[in-house]
């Protein structure tokens, strides 16, 4: 048995998120049935974090464990050759030690959410990112994000549905720039709760667009109550982009 | 009457291009319909380039007249309305003079060709960037296409479809660069032949790939003979960027 590490790149926009669920299609069962295909071994995969329908990936890190012996370039190549037509892709692929483990081995998860700000519809980017009509304010909402960052308890930024058992969290950066007429957050921790990055982003657009005083932001977080959440942002801008683990050699995601 | 200029985004992936065919959608007769729901005036555009199926725009310019008064604005809301759900979006609006022409006052075009060089298929790319797997020397192609830049005739690379007068053309720039596993082609001339960028850019593939030296990209401009083309590029790749004309005031594309 060998524990394969997978760096897979996804659209999330036909898929009810990363996770299998019964009856939609997902990016597990996808990646999962494409093994089958392949060894004919009934593979379990396991990732570093889960992702909402619609939400994107550039380097999700995943694994999962066959028997057959392949080499990792050779595996790829074909996994990808199985994937065709759906938008999922294995950019890379290596072996690791069995004690090796995509999720709990993961010391850090960072996403990217990217927002374009103009009167314009999306064309290139619809499903892509969020569009905001309305002028934001980026380093307002910069300014508001400084209150997140740091070890809260984030009960305000998380889905009814989490499933981690202490809402406590440490937000190692929460960052708001302008480029152009695209406004970029980006995050990192450890480990996020669920729809934690997408709630932060709904208040902060709030923030942005004026309705919110910058510091409602920290008054939300110290409420620690799902109602005083402003918005919950929507999946299309959301990218998981990178995580790290103690033992990475190298620039993992190409 | 008043002629307004607009600046157009759109994915040309739906599209047989820019130019209205018979018994094809295409962007033009996409504006013109939603211009004359508008308005009920039948109006014709006019555009600084002409795009294959395929190939998108991040700012062409337009122009077309109208009886009916608008704040620009307010014209360019209008549209984006009238253009939903379709992958055109006007981003700006403004009045010009009667002698003002999007295509005969138009002093300089450019394109950006984008291509991902790496094994995995493309995924959020798709549609978006020419995909090649067999690894690509950036540096090889950016020294071949120096050859290509100047006072040519560049009959090698122009479509047996190209109804310009004279072959002919000042290619002002053609620089190569790579950006991670992109490789970004950037073009800009006066104006170009049909085919020219998506012609060019396809025989730089071959220097990059090593399928031919860099001198030979040369040699086929050197032929005049459109025999002598190594490859056409295919259209997803290819996005026109920007027109200059000798009266723009502002930064025109938001």
């Amino acid at each position: 048995m060998t524990r394969f590490a997978l760096t897979i790149e996804f659209d999330g926009g036909p898929f009810c998120g990363l996770q299998r669920q019964d009856n939609a299609p997902s990016v597990q069962q996808s990646i999962e049935d494409a093994a089958k295909r392949l060894t004919g071994e009934k593979v379990t995969l396991h990732s570093a974090g889960r992702t909402d329908s619609g939400v994107h990936a550039l380097a999700m890190r995943s694994h999962f464990d066959i028997d057959k012996p392949f080499e990792p370039f050779r595996l790829m190549e074909a996994l990808n050759a199985h994937l065709r037509p759906e938008p999922v892709a294995i950019t890379h692929c290596e072996i690791r030690p069995e004690d090796w483990h995509a999720r709990f081995s993961c010391v850090g998860r960072s996403y990217e959410y990217r927002i374009r700000n103009r009167r314009a519809p999306l064309t290139l980017e619809k499903g892509r990112a969020w569009h905001i009509a309305r002028p934001l304010d980026a380093d307002a909402m910069h300014e508001a994000a400084q209150a997140l960052v740091g070890q809260h308890d984030f009960t305000t930024f998380r889905s009814a549905h989490c499933q981690a058992a202490d809402p406590v969290k440490t937000l190692d950066t929460l960052d708001v720039s302008r480029e152009g007429d695209a406004v970029i957050i980006r995050a990192a921790a450890r480990s996020f709760l669920h729809h934690q990055v997408r709630s932060m982003v709904g208040c902060l657009s709030l923030v942005g667009q004026g309705t919110w005083r910058v510091k409602q932001v920290g008054e939300a977080l110290a409420a620690q109550d799902r109602a005083a959440l402003g918005l919950n942002a929507p999946p299309q801008g959301l990218y998981f982009v990178a995580a790290r683990y103690a033992d990475d050699q190298q620039e993992n995601s190409k």
